[in-house]
């Protein structure tokens, strides 16, 4: 049996307050799932909002290798025909070769919330289905809270189901909307309805209202399910949507099926924390398998054991899902992980001890490497006297106004040695690190012209003890590149301005001496 | 049947990285859980650590009203009488009128990590059981690797079983203690042993490995099980323990099990909220039933469905468990989100498409209203012209100066009228926005002495096009409260000092108007 991974991140995940994503970070999010090995991406709901039309419109299947791309849409309106109704018709302009079509499927709502007849609900799914397979694509179905519908009248919601089948589509999707369904009652409902349709795919679409999320789609698997919906660590309305990442896990580490490579598992750890951060939500540590704490291992007791036999606490091996080992005393604790890190980065460790040390000093000050590189390799060659630093600041000071009229306005000016020259410069910016920066880079740029190559492509902010509010510690993170390599560094301060400058440097700093090595 | 609820909170849940607790912190949670309804209290492993000890020794049964007191141990050490060993003997000693002792019951892990022979710890659970038995404990009997155990060498799993039963203790608790076992194998484990042990109780402790922590407690119950050990908001080692909350609504509301009575269900979302405090583990407004979260309807159709029968997209009515229903306004919303949202805030829509049109603008440049109740108000009353300014800006300047000995200042001048007078203030801070603050607030205070009860708890910030890097539009969001009160203010602007501002200053407005309001 295989089972085919359906996510739906960009489109139900973007329900989850909070949550915003502009097109290029769709763009990125689906590359990584296609990686990952994911079957299918539904990237959103084109009629309803105009940046999913955009989306659609500038990134085309081709760009991915091996999922497929997926339009989401809701069954036509009463009384228009399918190529009408422009957000049927829509998805046929699309590259997306796969529509994805809700209606529902209890017949409470069909008359409370849509108020059209059980038999008008019927014939919209059977037209919007046939008009979209007729125009060539593959069509899934996804039944709207198919398992109260079922609870309240069987005949019913099977009926709307033989619609969606009868029409051509290819899978038929039960969705526990409201997320209330227990695992014992949802994988009966999934039994009788995979008995009623030999020949076609039966999918699961299952929400975390009940602590079950996970739990459900397996119990559908198990009841013959061979079709999962979810989202990227189980972001979505409410409590969310079943949690992809948990799911691919035991699908392929505990219930024997294949869904992904080895290889694509080895990628969940990092997969989930980059999609993480692109949605901007602090990963949870505690989340099964990819969490930070999955594998950390506090009690005594639990330490002697993994040293025994790690099977002796750890329920699959970390690296299948490319997570880790972690005996919490100190965060990239270790000297072998700081020898390799070193080695990884080109550098001599020197002195390791002295090394890990420093690592540990700035990680409790807040720093964080993770993402930072540069600014690992800086700190290992500063604390081996390799660095070489680009200037010796003197001093900055940066005005920000805000005038009478409204309008704001920046403006900093740095005071810096560079190559024995004292030279003050002045810029302006639409904010203050902004202005910073083009003040530092006027000042230094003569002497080193590879900065013009040389841009920082972003630039996070996370407040670490957001309680402690305005006085709060604030980490910055800039990721800069010279069209070819990428690389991230990082600043903590209490003053967004100096974390900002911090990271800032270090971005510099590392662009011009790797430059400077990749020449020489 | 009736099912009995352990709260391992104090013991178990404790094992989750950085929680720490005082034992004043203990002693009220242990309070807040009895009103709750739970039956037992695990408190702590007094042998293993002093603070436990203390205490048992400062809070005894008697505190409680309801719930039984539970001291936890380890079965006695080879080759000492369990009279003999400390840990056990120690709980003779003590007010709590349960002992819960764990024990191996996997011989892979008895040789190699106790390293005794099975035999060996047969007979020391037998031993350790008689004994507090004899000192008139109730024993509550946990077995550590049940699962396992049980499919390693199943009669070795069922004879450390006999072991405890045949000496007294009144619970037989089965412990999933890598979290790794799906609900389907633990169901038909469990349901072996309720078989072999009629008349004893069957318990069950699972853990979240495979995000099926609740899902497996469900699971046991369905297959006889009576005792249910779980955490508080499921904290616990690793990905943390059944989450106790979300299993006691899943029993009481889906499965038909009276575990507590009405009134204490609905204090669920309170108890949830308050233990988090204590734990300083911020709440995830995601958690099934109790999370800020589990009942906000964000899409218009569903706002459109919930209006017409709140059955259509809840599955259970959020007041049964203390929650509420919440419309948050997002980038999906109608008119009728915006009708209801301006009646929750207790104002007058006015002309509701000028408001709508308004949000919608507001939403384009980067708002978002989700968490800023306070921004939105003041955006509805300004667009109906209810707004009371507090002052008139003239202007700001922000200093922020790096020093050559490394060391940051930060002040902030402004000058503004207020009751038409105009005020110039300076303040320092060790941020642009923190320095404003202050400058702000010492320039309005007189005028506004409650101000002195407002609080920023909480500042957000979040750069929208990170790809602009530091010319990117930044959000940033403020949280502020009068000790009785939470409320949201947002700000949008490409310089972050332009948006933090806007977001100050509807914080200290819609504050001073919110407390001039509940006087008048």
């Amino acid at each position: 049996m295989t089972v085919k991974l359906f996510d739906t991140t960009l489109r139900d995940g973007t329900q989850r307050e909070g949550v915003t994503l502009t097109i290029e970070d769709k763009a990125r999010i689906a590359r990584r799932l296609d990686t990952l090995g994911v079957h299918y991406i539904e990237a959103g709901f084109p009629a309803s909002n105009p940046k999913d039309l955009e989306f659609f419109r500038s990134f085309e299947q081709p760009e991915l290798g091996h999922a497929k791309l997926v339009a989401f849409s809701r069954s036509r309106r009463r009384g228009v025909a399918a190529a009408d109704d422009p957000a049927v018709s829509l998805l046929t302009e699309l590259s997306a070769p796969v529509a994805c079509i809700v209606a529902k499927s209890w017949d409470f709502h069909v008359e409370r919330v849509l108020r059209v007849s059980p038999e008008e609900n019927l014939k919209s799914v059977r037209d919007t289905v046939a008009y979209l397979v007729e125009a060539g694509k593959e069509v899934i179905f996804d039944a709207e809270h198919y398992f109260d519908g079922f609870r309240a009248n069987p005949e019913y919601a099977l009926a709307v189901l033989r619609a969606a089948a009868g029409a051509g589509a290819t899978t038929l999707v039960l969705c526990d909307t409201n997320g209330g369904t227990l695992p014992t009652e949802l994988k009966a409902v999934v039994s009788r309805t995979v008995q009623e349709f030999p020949g076609v795919e039966i999918g699961i679409h299952t929400h975390n209202d009940a602590g079950c999320g996970v739990a459900n789609a397996l119990a559908a698997v198990e009841a013959g399910a061979t079709h999962v919906q979810g989202t990227a660590n189980g972001i979505g309305e409410r409590c969310g949507n079943c949690d992809l990442i948990t799911t691919i896990a035991n699908l392929q580490l505990k219930m024997g099926l294949r869904v992904v490579s080895d290889e694509q598992l080895a990628r969940l750890t990092e997969t989930a924390n980059y999609i993480s951060e692109l949605v901007n939500i602090t990963p949870d540590a505690h989340r099964p398998y990819v969490g930070r704490s999955a594998f950390a291992h506090k009690g005594g007791l639990h330490v002697d054991g993994i040293t025994q036999d790690p099977r002796t606490y750890e329920h699959v091996p970390p690296e299948a899902v490319g997570n880790a080992r972690r005996m919490p005393v100190g965060e990239l604790s270790g000297k072998n992980t700081v020898r390799r890190k070193a080695e990884e980065l080109g550098l001599d460790p020197g002195d390791v001890t002295a090394v890990l040390r420093a690592i540990k000093q700035k990680e409790h000050e807040g720093y964080h490497y993770e993402a930072a590189d540069a600014s690992l390799a800086l700190l290992i060659a500063r604390t081996t006297g390799e660095a070489r630093r680009l200037f010796t600041l003197e001093s900055f000071r940066i005005i920000s106004e805000k005038r009478a009229d409204g309008e704001t306005t920046v403006e900093a000016t740095i005071k810096l040695v560079v190559d024995g020259k004292r030279v003050i410069s002045t810029a302006e910016g639409n904010g203050p690190v902004n202005a910073l920066d083009a003040a530092l880079r006027r000042a230094i740029e003569p002497h080193y012209p590879e900065l013009r190559n040389i841009h920082l492509s972003n630039y996070k902010v996370r407040i670490l003890d957001e309680h402690r509010a305005t006085a709060a510690t604030t980490r910055v993170l800039i990721d800069s590149t010279d069209g070819k390599k990428t690389w991230g560094a990082v600043g903590v301060s209490e003053n967004i301005i100096e974390a900002s400058w911090q990271a800032l440097v270090d971005s510099l700093e590392y662009g011009v001496n790797g430059v400077t090595r990749e020449e020489g």
